[in-house]
């Protein structure tokens, strides 16, 4: 097998996300988790709820979509795998993801449904409260998967939101296998704690049998994986299973544990979080862009730190200011 | 006939900002005027720039209906009239001015084109260049004008943009005479320098008939209009003509010219231009929501200033902060 071409290869959700600035009060009349992910499992379901929102900005998301942004942002070569529609917003996406440099080859899907949209509630203290159709993004085949491509990543990056449809599942499974065959690491992130409650039994599984060699998870996901309130308790009994192990906590910074070995990095002072769509997905495109280029676990905690700042100072959960130029700022 | 129930109704195009950064050297590559607006005539044209640049959002825009966006947001009165086409991008124009409280009756048009999409091109200087590719929006017929809606307004405000192409013309021509019958007032903005040396003709016998009450224009448009290098001479020509002429004059602020009696606003003060899209709408936006609600042709001034400032502190042509409260501060 060649040397890999790129660093990060991810699989997820080809989603837009439509964004709208909202309240606590509009959040509790629509029975809205505040923070969480909910599935619309209809386009009419989503057509209610966009009804009722306020205006709204179009940008391309999706969590491991957001991270190969990110990985490209920051000088790292990456593909990405994921199904549009052949619609006006799969355009958005495809032109959005591949103007950024990011090989991306999934041919969009005729017919219905349409490309997956993500209604995201924004609260003015920057919470995010997402709402997901996915659309044409539940229905990536198998056979849709470029080997090659996967085959050219030295790190295969998988969505946890995706293991909600049967369709991707399979895919991933699939993928794991390639990636495998070819000598590739595997990264894989928990995405939301309701999204692990769905799928602990599998999560877990895939983490026992070894699949799995860099797990993200934020505070939330890492408790519901383990089934437990305790924090060190969670972190102890996932890490034991996994070479590397990255929890994201919000303003407490992040934790990683590499074989054993503990690292932390606080956040990134901020003058404001305005939209904390994003955090977690740059986080990892930081933290992967570091270890695909060899750097230490604790450089690569620094640039997450870094890109997931840059990504909540603003609305959009893609980053819009000079990444190079922060990480290169903030390592010296 | 009734008193009017709204203060303003707008014909507009009704076009979805695609919005992304760029730089000097793109744009002399593309030999683009910085600055300024270009159409796009063929989706050939579009697809191809639009191919070339970076990443966007996608946001509502169209100048008049920025304009009605702003006066919705202010606690105005709005509807709107415009042509989008009956698909994704169209249905994403439809929610944002219709949850503004906007009133948008239009019916979209099947087939090709598609809606109106312009392609904004923001460099580091907050300066935006546009390209615009009219699609639908040049396709709106006399014919779908809502005449109980044109009468319902306080102010009639047609987009100089929309003179371009044959359709919409004929719509905005009928349109001041429904409202004129009405006994309602006209507004018009001349919109782009480009757009006034392709119709200067029109728009000056529009002015020479004392078919329009009140004219916007900036430094450029009112220059072109009266084919003069000196802006004295230019405002002094036109606003002989006519009861109210508002001039934008950028970091200069703005001076309206009523029944002769000259007034002045400064610019307000903000930290920096990140994205002056929509800085003439808003600007009308403030001036029109005030003389609909009887403020006195200095406070309109200031009300628009307010409104410029806020809408080119962010990327994007329409509000996002509250313009009520921002407007409630500055007029004491």
């Amino acid at each position: 097998m060649p040397a890999p071409t790129l660093d990060v290869v991810a699989i997820g959700n080809a989603i837009v996300d439509v964004i709208a600035q909202s309240d606590d009060a509009f959040l509790a009349e629509q029975g809205l988790a505040k923070g969480a992910m909910q599935l619309l499992f209809t386009s009419e379901e989503a057509e209610a709820l966009y009804a009722k929102m306020g205006p709204g900005i179009e940008a391309s998301g999706g969590s491991a979509a957001n991270t190969v942004a990110g990985i490209a942002a920051l000088g790292g070569n990456a593909g990405f795998i994921g199904q549009v529609a052949d619609d006006q917003l799969g355009k958005v996406f495809r032109h959005d993801i591949t103007a950024l440099g990011v090989a991306f080859d999934t041919a969009g899907r005729a017919g219905e449904p349409p490309t997956a949209r993500c209604l995201i509630l924004v609260t003015s203290d920057g919470e995010r409260t997402m709402n997901t159709f996915l659309g044409a993004s539940q229905h990536l085949p198998a056979s849709a998967l470029d080997k090659g491509l996967i085959e050219s990543g030295a790190i295969l990056y998988l969505e946890g939101y995706l293991w909600d449809p049967q369709e991707p599942r399979a895919a991933m499974d699939a993928a794991i296998r390639i990636a495998r065959g070819a000598g590739r690491k595997i990264a894989f992130t928990l995405s939301d704690g309701l999204c692990v409650d769905r799928h602990r039994g599998d999560f877990q599984r895939l983490i026992d049998e070894g699949r799995i060699d860099i797990l993200f998870a934020n505070e939330d996901e890492i408790k519901s994986l383990n089934q437990t309130d305790d924090f060190e308790t969670a972190v102890a009994a996932t890490s034991a299973k996994l070479p590397l192990l990255v929890v994201t906590r919000s303003e407490m910074g992040a934790i990683a544990i590499a074989d054993g070995e503990r690292f932390a990095v606080p956040a990134e002072p901020i003058a404001r979080v305005v939209d904390a769509t994003g955090a977690g997905d740059l986080f990892a495109a930081g933290f992967l862009a570091g270890q695909a280029r060899r750097h230490s676990v604790e450089d690569s905690l620094a640039m997450g730190a870094v890109c997931a700042a840059e990504v909540i100072s603003h609305y959009g959960a893609r980053p819009e200011a000079d990444l190079r130029a922060l990480v290169a700022k903030r390592l010296g």
